[in-house]
């Protein structure tokens, strides 16, 4: 491969030179550029962009750590990062952290060895104490769904807890009692959150707790399929499910549909997120708006500005989820379970 | 941030010493070893990877060029990538080309301009001669997706011809005779040859083409909704509908069920690629398998391998795609539209 010395060499001008044209500078001559420009044409030469960094001590990379680019809802958030990067410049290097500590921090440490001065970070494990330390280190780092104390300004999330209530309210206002809940087993703030909701919803409403109308899974279609399979095994004593995101509400529908209970007829559904697959099941899926895009662009300007020092954009840094209604839901059916309070009180 | 000196200061040691422990050489002593490591977590000290690369001509860092990452298609391709990366110890960075020719150019140039030693490219659109140009000059770079002749040995690819055959003759075999076809309007080899597998099939089959049976969309599900309009628009004159994928026989599913034409009874649909998306369409979606996750796995191997001046592995370089019957085909219906001879003729 040509390295700098062949283009220098091609075009008789000096290291520093080509250097400079490579670099943008107001220093290189109008002539020197052609010649240099031609030669690393002829040369197919590359610049070295470690090199370039090394010299700039930060690279033209924006780096974005998410937990796993083949879920629907990471590869929304890597598409909008991307578009910020590439109308800026930009170039972007992609991590998963697959929500395990040990590899968010692999993917964290990789591309701050990479010298991305921006940095989005969607890291679910590691603990605050050592995010803090990292934040602390690298001044254009940016948190994605998840708010670290003392660093507020920069992190950019969604209130998970309001849209799970608001999902639960919604199924109690069509009339349910008997409503389950389908949970991520990942031990995140999401899952967490997203379940309290659900909890404090039925608390507002006088609705008793029921834990066998509580079940979890992988936040996935197949984590949801099961998650049905063990609702029903309990018995059909529920009328409306809430389910942590939209793949998993894909695969409760699909068990259901297998079991020939009729959604929103027999049993109403609701999912989370709002990416593409809702709207492509059928009944089309009522859910809740995770505006993803929308905090993904803001977090990845927010990381931009930071690392070049520059004046901060407006960021909204809390995000509210919304309600949308699509055909998932509806009134219970008349020959409903028994209300609530009979079945609950025995339980707990 | 602190630098290689400042470790070498801390540790007591040259910087050479620190280099040499950053890059496990043996010839630094255990004694030296530890105070390096200790004064690197002291003084949260994060080697610089552009340095290293720069030093060593090749990163540990395998770069991955995909049409778009939030295509599920695409998701499945970079996960199954980063695993090969992840096992190898080394790490992804990934580009989209977006179909486009400029945006692959850049994309190939970034991650060539980061030293990626290994490089899996998906372009579809960049010329034969200029891809092979960048193949002749690195050595480490393998094709997905695409022959380039004289690099077949670098290639892994997919028989999109066989593929779009099998889907036809399944319809045609399932009794058939007026089949529609929805094509992806990118200008690529994929959509070229799964449209000719099509025609090739109808005319083995002494099926006569009918134009009015061809529809275009962009190759998602917004382009199959638009697609199945534009078919519907000229008369449900057809009972079969091959797609281009399953993303596009998503759209068109959707587009059927809102005007009361049940999938399979009145109209059978196929998909292809056996995305995840098509378990979870109702009814499940036959679909022609892509084997994607193998192929993006043996195209990593094999780029890591060349890089590396590496035994080269087993490779398939031309994979065959294969049937998944799931639910949306079945026999036309009784008082399916007149034999295709009669409507056809007047087209011709």
């Amino acid at each position: 491969m040509a390295t700098i010395k062949d283009v220098a060499r091609l075009a008789g001008v000096s290291v520093a030179t080509v250097s400079r044209v490579i670099n943008h500078s107001p220093k290189a001559s109008e002539n020197s550029r052609l010649s240099v420009l031609s030669a690393m044409e002829q040369l197919q030469y590359h610049p070295n962009a470690n090199a370039r960094a090394l010299a700039q001590q930060s690279s033209e990379t924006l780096g974005l750590v998410v937990g796993d680019v083949s879920d629907p809802f990471f590869g929304a958030m890597v598409k909008a990062v991307e578009q910020v990067a590439y109308n800026t410049g930009n170039f972007l290097l992609i991590g998963n952290g697959y929500h395990n500590a040990e590899k968010e921090r692999q993917a964290i440490e990789q591309l701050i060895r990479h010298r991305c001065g921006a940095l989005v970070v969607h890291a679910k494990k590691l603990p605050d104490e050592e995010l803090a330390g990292l934040m602390a280190q690298i001044p254009g780092m940016v948190l994605i769904n998840r708010i670290l104390p003392g660093f507020e300004a920069r992190c950019v999330a969604l209130d998970d807890h309001y849209g799970a209530w608001l999902a639960t309210r919604h199924l109690i206002q069509a009339g349910h009692q008997r409503i389950a809940v389908i949970c991520s087993n990942h031990q995140i703030s999401d899952a967490h959150d997203r379940l309290q909701g659900y909890l404090d919803a039925l608390k507002e409403h006088n609705i008793p707790v029921d834990d066998r109308l509580i079940a979890y899974g992988e936040p996935d279609e197949i984590g949801g399929e099961r998650a049905m399979i063990d609702l029903l095994g309990h018995g059909k004593t529920f009328t409306a499910v809430t389910c942590y995101n939209d793949p998993m509400a894909a695969g409760a529908l699909s068990v259901l549909s297998d079991n020939s209970i009729e959604v929103p007829q027999q049993m109403s559904l609701i999912g989370f997120d709002d990416v593409l697959i809702s709207r492509y099941l059928r009944p089309r899926l009522t859910t809740v708006r995770y505006p993803v895009v929308t905090m993904a662009n803001q977090a990845a300007e927010l990381a931009l500005a930071l690392a070049n020092n520059q004046p901060l954009p407006e960021t909204t840094h809390m995000f509210s989820p919304t309600l949308v209604r699509r055909h998932s839901v509806m009134a219970p059916p008349a020959t409903a379970p028994q209300p609530v309070q009979a079945q609950a009180g025995e339980d707990r």
